[in-house]
């Protein structure tokens, strides 16, 4: 490898060596930090970000970079490298620091005015915000003069080299196959599945999650299991790559799901390549290929009848007052029963990507410059009863359920389903390959399975795109057609039991 | 204030930000970070470490403060500022890149040679690695080129401004009076105070830490309790002081008293001056200092005959049978017992500083060429002989005992004496002040006290050097007599009992 690469590396890791500290800062603040250190918490984060913003923007890189786009004896993780160094590099040059500044102390703001607007229903208190923040975007967006409409800059983000025009026709599809499958399969007039009753002690809880990430291979040697308010997954390198949860004690499936969820991604981190280590090549290749593993875990294994046979004698055996006579068919009902929720993440896996379809058509057109904030709130309520069939009462439970918005996150909302799309186009393939799946998940054995992914996807990293793995690993373009398959036939055969 | 000062107290911010996320990795490290995490937290500790140093020695730093230096509009506050950057960045400057390089990568080997050369008794193991690690830092002294030897530029980096030769008359004087006292409270034939039976279970002794740290007034909002392996204090910031401790099963004193002393410690980093917040002259004045107020909590409240009445029913209520009938004047006594031990962190008030001065005396003579690491168990015994009529039978349990040298921390074992010198002298002044004292401490009220010191000490910062804050509260200069006094009258009274 020539030298300027060498030179490369070195920045590269001690950037991605800051990131990882910027990680603690964040797994710290949720898990451990007491109330009194928000304040110096925000002044780290800052002074942090400004630090490796100084790192990203620095002429030095940039020189090395112009070099290296020359350079004809690269590999394919050094090119990898790169063009994401590239990208990033880009990115920061073109933001300009006072509309990152004012984006931080809006964003800050927003979120205040959001908290205090969701508690007491109030929409309108919080548009004036919202405006600002669709208006600062806007600028971001322009600023960076990436794709072909504003949205195109704020989606690549999150999911690099996602095009608005790319998403249409996905969701398109999605939207009538997943709408029609709604009407299938009713919630109402359906015996509705057993519900163990009981209070769920924390430290039992606590052991249900620790043996089943134990049992889909998370290796607690690089990383631990803590409650939040919030499950989240947090990396700080290779050998530390922590799972949160949290636990209802009324009901165990809330904390267990959460941790198949977050299981999912962790496996994800843990499995990158160690060769590339602390460098862009050896980060996961996007977000949507990243939700593609928890939505992996937590859906298509997790929610399986085979997996449910797994899992139901576990609980009978931790709970055995509450789970007494409980089958794994009854188990199997319970985690994949419809749900009628205008709550998005309540939503069941067939109306899940409807709520996803209807925000992100909203905050198209709200970063496009085609709908105020004030206006939200009715189109919501359209969309909502459209798509999903529900009258939504309040925007407690519409427009101001999710936070993504109030911390500047337009954009994100289509990673969701672009997970789904890819989960399903993974799990088809996994299953092609793995003859009997079925039997070794019904065993909780999931070796073979995780080494799956692991090669084909986990230990590539980012040296290949979204798109390009996508290819490699299923051989097909990014599609839509195998997770509605995938529903289909699953809410095909729930309906008729 | 000019404006040069205003760029200073930006960059300072930004600086103490990052000594602040610093802070978080260690913290993490011995409390959270699973196993797995240690090659991460290395390399990340580094990449920061490096980012300080660059800010550090940055010429722009260098200019300002060469501006600031003339500057004849500054306040008390701000004159510490510079003074303190100046310091800091001469340091910086001075230290050579590929010396610090060095040292860490030694120090990192030197720490598993000694772990494994105390756990074989094996002295000789760990002589190369101690003479190595003496070699790189004479490097280091002769680079900073401060003071009169080169012990002088070490000890300074722990307790800015002490110079050997300010040290010699104070453990001069200590070593005679101590050893004359201990002659006069001999450990054998003596009764030894009674000593509760049991096991104390972890969540109890927690209970009793964290009611003893509410007592003193420590703020668990800007705080936290945990365990790690050996007590200490972490501060991410003023809002974010954190403390931990460790639970022997069989003795509930260890983990308490530990408690005291680091209460103490984060007592004085919670009450840091928050007009200085994030700012040279907002830390704390010293290590010496610094340790002045742990020991302050530990010894001389929480091993008084006053805080003694307060802690024995305590101990009743949290461990009713192993202290049935365990009055407070049995506690004082189990708490202030006289100790026959060659480990230093076992030792009593009185037996303690002459272990630090055995150290002092030693490292002294290495650092200044006098002395190859393969004769220092020879003398080491000679002065335990002499100093505290100690036999060391094994270099396990003598010159292996700590962990101080093979982490290059030579000059740090005299700001523990400097601390007891001024925690004694501080204690002389407060209960002149403060002449219901004994009666409020009995009582557990320890309000008066700790505002006492807040306004005194720990609203001071930095502003002042050790030595100036030393004289405007006691109206003195640093002595060892008060110190020497109060165990004169303590052990002669115990000794009598």
């Amino acid at each position: 490898m020539p030298k300027p690469y060498q030179q490369l590396l070195e920045r590269l890791r001690q950037i991605q060596c800051l990131n990882g500290t910027m990680a603690l800062l964040s797994w710290d603040q949720e898990v451990t930090m007491p109330p009194g250190g928000a304040r110096d918490r925000a002044a780290h984060r800052a002074a942090l970000a400004g630090v490796i913003h100084e790192k990203l923007v620095d002429p030095e890189l940039a020189a090395l970079l112009a070099t290296l786009a020359e350079a004809v004896d690269l590999d394919a993780a050094a090119r990898a490298n790169v063009r994401l160094t590239q990208q990033a590099h880009a990115r920061a040059v073109r933001l300009p620091a006072a509309l990152v500044r004012d984006q931080a102390q809006t964003a800050s703001l927003a979120h205040g005015e959001w908290v205090q607007a969701r508690a007491e229903d109030d929409w309108l208190g919080f548009a004036p915000f919202l405006d600002r923040l669709v208006d600062l975007k806007r600028q971001e967006a322009a600023a960076l003069a990436i794709g072909d409409e504003p949205y195109d800059a704020l989606l690549d983000s999150f999911e690099t080299g996602a095009r608005t025009a790319d998403l249409l026709p996905l969701f398109a599809h999605l939207r009538v196959s997943l709408t029609e499958l709604l009407g299938r399969c009713p919630v109402r007039g359906r015996v509705p599945a057993p519900r163990p009753a009981g209070i769920f002690p924390n430290d039992r809880q606590h052991e249900l999650c620790r043996r089943v990430l134990t049992a889909i291979g998370y290796d607690f040697a690089r990383g631990r299991l803590d409650i939040s308010a919030h499950p989240f997954t947090e990396t700080m390198g290779l050998g530390d790559v922590r799972v949160t949860t949290r636990y209802q004690s009324d009901n165990p499936l809330s904390g267990l799901y959460a941790v198949l969820h977050e299981g999912g991604h962790a496996l994800y981190e843990q499995g990158l390549p160690a060769d590339l280590r602390d460098l862009p090549a050896g980060q996961p290749a996007s977000l949507g290929i990243h939700e593609s593993q928890s939505q992996l875990w937590e859906n298509f294994v997790g929610r399986s009848r085979a997996f449910c046979e797994w899992l139901a004698p576990l609980l009978r055996e931790l709970f055995p007052a509450a789970y007494e006579g409980f089958a794994a068919a009854d188990f199997y009902r319970a985690v994949n029963e419809r749900t009628h929720t205008p709550i998005r993440i309540e939503a069941d896996e067939v109306a899940y990507n409807l709520h996803i379809i209807l925000r992100f058509e909203i905050e198209r057109a709200l970063i496009g410059g085609d709908l105020q904030a004030a206006d939200v709130p009715v189109l919501w309520r359209e969309k909502a009863r459209a798509y999903l069939g529900l009258d939504v009462r309040d925007d407690r439970t519409g427009a101001l359920q999710d936070i993504h918005w109030c911390t500047g996150g337009f954009g994100y909302f289509p990673t969701y389903a672009l997970g789904n799309l890819y989960a399903a186009m993974f799990w088809e393939t996994a299953q092609r390959d793995l003859v009997d799946l079925d039997d070794q998940l019904a065993a909780g054995q999931t070796d073979a399975l995780r080494q799956w992914l692991r090669e084909r996807i986990h230990e590539r990293g980012a040296v290949l795109t979204a798109g390009e793995l996508c290819r490699e690993v299923t051989g097909r373009e990014l599609d839509a057609a195998p997770f509605v398959a995938y529903l289909q036939q699953k809410y095909g055969e729930l309906v008729r039991i």
